[in-house]
Order: structure tokens, then C-alpha cells, then sequence
């Protein structure tokens, strides 16, 4: 039977000997999250997950949402029950201020909570997911008086929110939005417009749903600086700020998808609904990427949580299983056959998925410090040196950890042989839900040209000048334990090749941007590589350290030794070969006219 | 709308210039195969599979099959009828030897028409396909009233075919094969056990289903060397040789897949039911891998199939759909945004899309005509070579054709954005439906232990040093042309790369054979992209000296030079990178012991 085992114990190595979350605690962003209190949210975050969530998961995908022909939605059965179990443990409210009933714990707490989540139930996640991406929006961009009405009941789980972002003729170019918002007399706003992929965006789980929407007003710019954020409550609010009159907003259908199917994906006809102006008119896009910041870090934390859960069942196949024979002679010589642990190809995908999972966790909890250091840290240039490397690497979470998480996700299926490709076994379903984070919050493609387009230049390239420091400066660390000498070698070496396809692109991408455009994706996989390689330097440098000291858990560390040299060994080396392929620059990307990709009978 | 337009003018190019078919009339195993009869048979195969086929890949997908409660099995809607177009036009018969009613034209063409039954709609094609397999072991070693009975009517499609090898506890590992073969005072041999997986197990979509079984006689060794193959009709024969009494098989349930559901994928239970032998008792395996090399060839065409589907519906709609502006500017000014086309990511994908399956078409096919050669070439010797060629490259064109075309599927998918993930739009299914072929016919791990583990050191190495002479000769011809230096390097060098490999097995495998299985993978993977490789320098020399001669179709010519330079670019690259994987061996890989692979909480 498939199953989850919240991955607690590495997630506190990460937090307390990594990422040494306790030093911090003399700051007030910090104040709340003591040792003790990040352990028990992390064990009961555990078993909240493995043990309501995730047996729903397989009904939630066989089950899928219903949409009635009032435009009501029933999600699967047990989601509304666990929401409320959600609910009643506070779980929206962890990184929340304080102010609005928060309990104000630093952003790496909420994203461990979010991993397990995730590789829990995704679809069920995504409901809190994308009210934590609404209420974001809200607190950065708000009036006091909205924060003040709606974040209190989103936190709580009480109300949920969307993020109403695509249309059907746009996507990634939101300058086309053409979903109206007209001014009315009482300052309001009337929406019309239809709203396409709309997660979450209509279900039986909460008292209303509050939808976060991008309109342009009458006279608004034709381009991405005429729009303008709304809120659009479900149920407009009555004097008392409780839900009152049903808004003019209506699910008009639901998508059926390749996977997330407990999760409702919406088409949303406003028609004149009462919308509530965010911020300034015109001013849309600077909110939506508040909203779209936080998501795509979530995002990629998906990639992780699929490839996790996939390994952990991967796992327990490899040991049950047994069909064949070591290439070494019998292992089991009393069994008829040797488990699929002998075998080297599964071998080979079982430490891909651990190398992966245990270094990509590392390297987006370190991003969340960042993330945390970026409001938090004590000083101006330290707060400004965080926000430069979320910045740049919010796209290489986002993008790396998804590819590589459907990748991983992929082989683990891979190891159940025929049995992954049955749905009773579980295994399809992680490699059909990890699919969409690939997707979903800017294609991957976008992501790379976030990094390379925008990211990269900023400031004079600041911050991937800063990013080569911390590698660099890791590697020299490294290179004086004994026994890690090859590792930081290579992580050095895949860190060469990432300034040398920087440099190249200086050089090339000013007379020609196609250069950019064709190695950008490429790049941002680079990036993952040295990214993850610095996190596995960092792992095996205090899993030296503690095995030198003669401490417990010796198994833990000798096991973080290994996969740290096996990262090594196997992820870092395509840093050269990527490195090359952006060299070849667009020539032969761009060369032929679209009719020569037609098939001719 | 999704479509499929079967690659015709591409397929000629491959046959007539490429492998200059016509060159070998004077052999009786191509007598059949006349540059005009071949072309008739592409171009109607090319309407049959686009016209009939095509258009219920979605039904099948939607509606699968459905067993009632009799053990009957009801296909999707219209492939019943379509299956009788098919019997009708004789498709069936294509290959197979004149003596029994067949058409006796050559693998090339047989394979060609596989890819694109396959395009349109892979889960019909599989019906006939494993026909196919169970017909080439017939023919191979089936007495000759057997052929007789048999192979007549499952080529005409009035019967079908299946091949029953796995059991629930066992797929790779066939020596732990439990069903059970008893001989009967008749001759025949009363058949008991549980197979699981077959695909077309039960269906009315013919009128008897021919199941060829792998099983143990009562006193066989326990081991591969026990395994008897018999013929099991789902109705046996009356004494005028047609279906009579039912036999004692039947489907006790169909599997929900990930994909292809369009065909019946069944668990068959064996109940006493009446089997023949084929052949000698004990000598099943033999037999089996007859089944299973013609299988593993046309599962790699499967690869290359949704490839090419999801690859034109991506043409489509990087076409049609507008969003962004080209980096280099508008495009389109008059359009309120450029196409897909001018954006280098979707390029990216779009001409990895073209290069792999215009590159690894002719690589199957020019394998088909090895096949070909390999019965049908005048002398022994070439016979021998022809032979040698296509059993190394075998577990290539399954495993390499197999991983990259799922890779491809998906990023044809990707192309789609949001749209992708809705099954509405097809492209879903096209990676759902892929992702079997990296899983049957023996996983991609267990092509690659094939290619590594057996084939390469067969006869002192004769068939992977031919390979590598047959790639050299083609770079130094290439190399003479004027234009293709660059390419013919690249390709030389990733040739040199599986040479380095080949030669650091042969120094490391022998004291470890872990090394081996640890880069087996990642060899066949070289393997697949020198083959490649040398496929698209025999395009472009070809394209290159059509071009100079000044003929028609220009445009064709100049877009198979660009995407072979592409191709040179993009592909040839990873071979490094993969060639120091394998050189880094199997010590971090198979160092832990399994319970470090437990996830703590």
C-alpha cells in the first residue's frame, strides 16, 4: 500500500544544523520560532499529513471535483473534513503576522510545512496554497481596512482565496487581459470578464471564497500597465463583515486534467460581480508578482514534495520486490531471487531521487532563510544582500526543482516496472500531479527568462556575483575537510561552467537576445545543479563534523557522506555538457521559417 | 482540434535515399518491394492511419475497455470497426511470408507503417502488434501444421494475438514462472496459472484470440531452462480448424492504466485450458526472445510515435497561438502579440521535437533494414553483419528511442502551457500513453543490462567494433563535404566518448560487475545518440549533394541540413557528460545499505 513518512528528521537537519535557525532568534522575525516549538510543529505537521491528508489522496484523484448545475462544487470526499481538522490546528496561520492572529513563524517553518503537505496531498494543498498567495497580495498591497477584514478569517481557514490571473486568450502576456472593471458610485468596482485555471476556485470547504482578480479599468493603458488588482469576495459582506448577497461571480465549468484532480480548476464568468481595488489602478502587476513570487516558491517545493513521496514508495517496492539476481552473486542466496535493491539501475534511480530530494530540500529552506532574511536581518545591506539571492533564484527553485522533481517523480514510477503504470499502485498519480508544476505560476520557459532576462542583469549583476561568492566561498570550506577535496572539486568545476556561460551570455546577448532566449533554460538547470552541489557541500562538511565528534545518529551522517559524493559524481557533471549546448547560441534555433516544421503526407 | 498527418514525404526520403531500397531488388526478401509499391503502401497507410485511426485515439482514451461480467471485454467504441477496415485492406499481411497468405515485403516497410498505426492511435495498434510477436514465433518455431492452422488467419486479422509472460510475482525474472503445463494423453497439455499485463488478453474485436503462454512442464528445472512455450486459442479449433468449444481461459479483470486505454490490458486466469507446444519442451526461453526482439523494436518505433504525434499538434499550436513579443522585436506588429514560434524556449523544444524524430526515424528504419539483411542478404557474411548490427542496436532503438520520446512528449506538452494539462487538448494522453513503452518488452534498465551485459561482449566484441567502424566511415565522408565539417566532428567526438566507455567497461567490469549495471543506462544512452547521430550525416550529405544538384523540393533539403546542424548543436553534447558518469563507477552508488533509503520522521 502506498504510503507517507513526513521527512522530519532531515528537515531538522536542515533547520537546526544547516541552516543554525536558532542564531537568529535575538531577531524579532525570528522571535517565535525557539528549537522546541519548530520541532513540535514539524512532528505534528508530520503526522497531520501522513495521517489525514495523505489516505486521501488516492480518493481525491479517483474522485476528482463535481461541479452541480447551480455552478456548485463538491470536492472529494474526507477534503471538507480535513480542511476542517486544517482548520481547527491553526495550520493557515504559521507565518502569518501576529497582528492579523498569526503566529508570526519565520518563512522556512511554513515551507517545511508546505513540502510535506504537498507530497501529502497536492491537490489538497493547494486550497491553503493559494490563500497563502492571496493574502500575500493583501498584506503587501492592501488597505489597513482590508487586511484588517481579510486576512484574519483567510489565516484561519474560515474564508480560502484564488489568484484569477489567465484568460482564455492569455496567459504569460497579461497585457491582453480584457476582464473589464467599471467604476461604480460607491467606490466598488463591477467586474466582467472570464477567468480561466482558476485553482480552487469554487468548492464546499469554507464560509466564502475571497478571489484575488487582474482587470483593467475603462481607460486603462493597452499593456501590462493598465491593470489593476480586485478583490471579488464569493459572498459580498453585509455590515457586520460576514458573508452576505451571492457575488455576480460563477463557476462556469470545471477543467478535467491530467492530474491535481482533487483540486478544483475553475472557469470564472464575472458578470458585474462587486470587486474592491487593491492598491492603486494600474498598478496590478506589481501585486500580482507579490502573489507570484510567494506561489512559485510553493511551486517548486511541489516538484520536491512529488519526487519525495514517489522515493519513499519507490523504496519500499525496491525491498519487497524481488526478481532477479545480484551481478555479484545471490545476496539472498535462501530466497529465489535477490530484492531489487541489487540491482544497479535501481540503485541508480533510488540515489537520484535521495541525492535530489535531501540536497533540493536544503537548497529551498536556505531559500526561505533568505527569504526571511530579506524583511528580518538586522541591517540594510543585509536585508538587501537576501533579497538579491531569493531574487535570482526564486526561478531555479521554481524551475530546476520542478523539472527535476517530475524527473525523479518519473524513475520512481520506473522501479515498480509494469506495476507503476496501473493506477492502483499510486505511482502514476505523483508523476501526473508533478506535471503541472512544470506548468503552472510561469511555464518553466518563463522561469528561465526571469533568471536570464531579468534577474541577471539587475544591479549591474549583483546578485549572481554574490551567488559565485557563496558557492566559492563553500568549495574553499570544503576543501579543507578531508575526504570532501572531489566533491567541492566538482561543485567548483559545475560553478566554473556557470560563470562561463554567464560571461558568454554578456558577450553574445546584447547583439543578439535569441542567445539569451535559446540558453536560458539550460542555464537555469546549471544553476540547480551548483545550487543543490553547494547544499550537499554544506550537508557533508557537518556530517563530517559530527562523525569526527563521536555523536549518535552515525548512520544519518555516514548516509549524508555517501549521497553528498554520489551528487557528485552523477549531477554535477552535466553542468559542462549544458554549459556547451548554450555556446551554440540560436543560429540553428531560429533558422528555419515555421512552415518547415510542418509534416508533409 | 488535435490532428495526425502521417509523415509520408519523410518516410520516402528515409527508404529511397537514405537506405536506397530499390538497391537491394535483386534479393528475394525486397523482390516485393518496388519503389512504387512501397510508395502506394505509405501513402494508403498514411490516409488509413490519419482518417480511420486517428479519430477514435480519444474515444479509446476516454472510454477504455470494459470487462462485463461473463469475462467478455467490449473495446472503445469504433475500433471494432476499424479493425475490420483494417482486415479488410490486408495490413496485417504486410510483412508477413507469402506461403501463408502474406504480402512478403520487407521489415522497412512494415516498421514504417508501425510508426504510424502507432501516431494515430497506439493503443489499437498493440492489437495487431502483439499479433505480430505472437505470429513471429509461430513462424519461427511452430511445427508446420502449425503455421498452417495458425499464422494464415491471425495475419488476415480474423484472428488476433497475445503474449503471456508475466505473473504477479514475477516480470524480468521468468525463471520464477509458477503456471503450470500437464500433459495430456492427446498431445496436449492442460494449462493452470495467473498471467498478468497482457495486452489485447480479451476483446471482440476477432473471432479467436490465439495466446501464446509461457509455462512449466510438471518436471521442468526450476529456472529459465523450465520454461515451455504453448499456443492457447481462446476457442479451440473443431476439426474443420475453426473456433469451436471456449477453452478454459478467461479474463478475470482489465488493469486502469495510466494510459492506453484503448486496449484491454488483462489479467488471464488459466483454468486447465487446452495449450499446444511449440516447439521443444524446456525451450520456451528461445522462443520467447523471438517474440520479445520483434516486440522491442516496435515499442521503440511506440517511442518515436508520440513523438511525432504530440510534435505536430505542437507545430500547431506554437502557430496559432499568440502571446509575447520576439526579444528581437515584434514580429507581428500588426498582431496584438508574435506567435510561439519566435520565442527561442519554444523553439528550443519545437526543433529538439524535429531532430530526434526525423533523425530517430531513420535509425529505425535503416535497423528494420539490418533486420531485413540480416535473413535476406546474399552472402553469410553479410548476413552476419547485417545480424550482428541490429541485435546490439535492438535494446537501443527500445530503450533510448523509448526514454527520449517520452521526453519529447512531454516538452511538446509543455509547448501547450496550461492548455497541455487538460485532457480536452490531447496532448496528456500523448504522454500517458508514451510512458508504457520505457516500461514494457523489459524496462529501459533491462534493455540497458541487455546492450551492456550481453551484447557487447558477444563474439569478442564484433558487433560494437563493427558499429563503430560503420559510424567512423560515415564521419569521414561527411567530413568531405563542404558544410558539414563541424557536425562530422561532433559526432566523431561523441563516438569517441562511447568508445572511451566501451573500453573503461572492459578495464573496470570484469573485477566489479556493479560498474557495468551503474553506467549501462547512461551507455545505451551514447549508444543512441552516436546512432542518431550518424543518421542525420547521412541525411545531410544527402541533403547537401540534392541541394548542390539543384533538383526540387528545396525547402525540404535545406531543413534537414539546418536540423542536422541542430541536431550537432543539441544532442551530441550530453554524450560527455554521460561517458563521466560511467566513469565514476558504482562505489557511492551501491555503498549504502538499504535501510539508509528509509525516510526517518
Amino acid at each position: 500500500m502506498p504510503r507517507y513518512n513526513a521527512p522530519v528528521r532531515d528537515t531538522k537537519f536542515v533547520i537546526d544544523e544547516i541552516l543554525e535557525l536558532e542564531k537568529f532568534g535575538n531577531l524579532s522575525a525570528f522571535a517565535n520560532a525557539s528549537s522546541d516549538i519548530v520541532a513540535a510543529v514539524l512532528e505534528e505537521g508530520g503526522k497531520f499529513t501522513s495521517e489525514v491528508l495523505f489516505p486521501l489522496n488516492r480518493v481525491g484523484d479517483e474522485q476528482g471535483c463535481t461541479r452541480h448545475e447551480d455552478g456548485s462544487v463538491t470536492t472529494p470526499e474526507g477534503f471538507k473534513e480535513a480542511f476542517q481538522q486544517f482548520r481547527e490546528a491553526g495550520w493557515g496561520t504559521l507565518t502569518a503576522p501576529e497582528e492579523f492572529g498569526g503566529q508570526e513563524l519565520p518563512h522556512v517553518v511554513g515551507f517545511a510545512m508546505e513540502e510535506f503537505m504537498s507530497s501529502a496531498n497536492q491537490a489538497f494543498g493547494m486550497y491553503p496554497g493559494l490563500t497563502n498567495g492571496a493574502v500575500a497580495a493583501i498584506l503587501a498591497k492592501g488597505s489597513q481596512e482590508q487586511k484588517e477584514t481579510f486576512v484574519p478569517k483567510m489565516i484561519s481557514g474560515e474564508w480560502t482565496g484564488t489568484m484569477n490571473l489567465t484568460e482564455p486568450h492569455c496567459g504569460t502576456d497579461l497585457g491582453l487581459i480584457r476582464t473589464k472593471a467599471v467604476p461604480q458610485n460607491d467606490g466598488s468596482y463591477a467586474i466582467t470578464g472570464t477567468k480561466i485555471f482558476i485553482s480552487s476556485g469554487e468548492h464546499d470547504m469554507s464560509e466564502n471564497i475571497i478571489h484575488l482578480v487582474l482587470a483593467k479599468t475603462p481607460d486603462a493603458p493597452d499593456s501590462t500597465k493598465g491593470i489593476s488588482l480586485f478583490i471579488v469576495p464569493k459572498f459580498v459582506l453585509d455590515d457586520d463583515q460576514n458573508p452576505g448577497e451571492r457575488n455576480a461571480v460563477m463557476c462556469g465549468s470545471i477543467e478535467e486534467k491530467m492530474g491535481i484532480h482533487g483540486n478544483s480548476t475553475c472557469v470564472m464568468n464575472y458578470d458585474g460581480a462587486t470587486g474592491y481595488l487593491v492598491g492603486e489602478e494600474n498598478k496590478g502587476l506589481a501585486a500580482m508578482f507579490i502573489m507570484m513570487n510567494a506561489a512559485r516558491l510553493g511551486v517548486g517545493i511541489q516538484g520536491l514534495s512529488q519526487a519525495e513521496v514517489a522515493y519513499q514508495n519507490a523504496v519500499d517496492y525496491a525491498g519487497d520486490r524481488r526478481q532477479g539476481r545480484a551481478l555479484t552473486g545471490p545476496a539472498d542466496p535462501n530466497e529465489p531471487a535477490d530484492t531489487l535493491f541489487v540491482h544497479p539501475d535501481v540503485r541508480r534511480m533510488l540515489m537520484d531521487g535521495k541525492a535530489f530530494t535531501e540536497g533540493f530540500r536544503a537548497f529551498c529552506l536556505w531559500g526561505a532563510l533568505q527569504q526571511d532574511l530579506s524583511h528580518g536581518a538586522a541591517s540594510e545591506e543585509e536585508r538587501q544582500a537576501a533579497d538579491d539571492l531569493i531574487s535570482l533564484l526564486t526561478p531555479v527553485i521554481k524551475g530546476y526543482g520542478t523539472d527535476k522533481g517530475y524527473d525523479i517523480a518519473t524513475n520512481m514510477q520506473q522501479v515498480y516496472g509494469g506495476h507503476g503504470y496501473i493506477e492502483e499502485w499510486g505511482m502514476s498519480q505523483y508523476v501526473r500531479d508533478a506535471r503541472i508544476a512544470q506548468i503552472y505560476e510561469g511555464t518553466n520557459g518563463v522561469q528561465a527568462m526571469d533568471l536570464c532576462g531579468r534577474k541577471l542583469a539587475q544591479n549591474g549583476g549583483r546578485a549572481v556575483q554574490a551567488f559565485f561568492q557563496v558557492v566559492d566561498d563553500e568549495c574553499a570550506a570544503a576543501k579543507d575537510v578531508a575526504g570532501l577535496e572531489t566533491l567541492a572539486g566538482q561543485v567548483e568545476k559545475a560553478n566554473g561552467e556557470l560563470k562561463a556561460a554567464t560571461m558568454w551570455f554578456m558577450q553574445n546577448a546584447m547583439a543578439n537576445p535569441n542567445d539569451l532566449g535559446a540558453g536560458a533554460h539550460h542555464y537555469m538547470h546549471i544553476m540547480g545543479i551548483v545550487a543543490v552541489g553547494m547544499m550537499w557541500l554544506k550537508s557533508a562538511r557537518i556530517a563530517q563534523s559530527e562523525l569526527d565528534a563521536g555523536g549518535g545518529d552515525k548512520a544519518f551522517y555516514e548516509a549524508k557522506l555517501v549521497t553528498a559524493r554520489y551528487y557528485g559524481d552523477r549531477f554535477t557533471q552535466d553542468a559542462g555538457s549544458l554549459r556547451r549546448k548554450i555556446e551554440t547560441g540560436s543560429d540553428t534555433m531560429m533558422e528555419l521559417p515555421p512552415e518547415a516544421f510542418q509534416t508533409a503526407a
